[in-house]
């Protein structure tokens, strides 16, 4: 695809992706894509990124089940980000919560405080640590 | 601030921060802070940002006067990524869009579209190339 070509990875072949309910709005997680695997979201309908800590090709919900369906794929002035609205099925965060961002500044203290509610036990989606 | 040691900066010293508008839940833009830009933007309540190209603090809205007031921050699961929800005061893209992600891939084509309008003359806000 053509348009992918255009994009600006980083050195290492990569470019953030966020992505957002298509329903409700809220910023699901963010995750890194290289070409390869935006062109398997893009033919599959279902987002798949290169995980840099495990230095491998994965599909969101693999493991878990909880995969997200595309609706749109956005790029950026710079082209240098991707923003991708889908249907989340389950848990985006693989802490059981619907998104990633479940953790919230608090000024008072200067502290991370959870501030949404567990969806599902990770322990009951990918089994005991 | 205690919490924000506890990021898990880049190479670069740098984390991602997504700006998403407080009322209306579109993603306004991505761009870098570093934990002193962080601590500039608590402090201020404004966004503040570091540019990788220009090498420099910015902060957003400083030559256009579209600044972003700062609602909420939030964390997420691995501490490598920033959510900020903000009000937008006029176009958060420099190229006058309300957005930056005004382009979506064009599946038939795979080409990228504008897909949104723009709000503000470029030219009339940072004056002519």
């Amino acid at each position: 695809m053509q348009g992918l070509d255009n994009l600006k990875y980083d050195a290492n072949g990569l470019i953030p992706a966020i992505i957002q309910d298509a329903q409700t709005g809220e910023v699901l997680m963010m995750a890194y894509m290289n070409k390869t695997s935006l062109e398997e979201s893009i033919r599959t309908g279902k987002t798949h990124f290169w995980s840099r800590s495990r230095q491998k090709y994965w599909m969101k919900g693999e493991s878990s089940g909880h995969t997200q369906d595309i609706h749109e794929i956005f790029i950026d002035c710079d082209a240098d980000t991707i923003l991708i609205k889908a249907t989340q099925h389950g848990a985006a965060c693989h802490e059981g919560f619907k998104n990633c961002f479940f953790r919230k500044l608090d000024n008072a203290t200067g502290q991370w405080v959870t501030a949404a509610e567990r969806l599902v036990d990770p322990e009951q989606v990918y089994g005991k640590k």
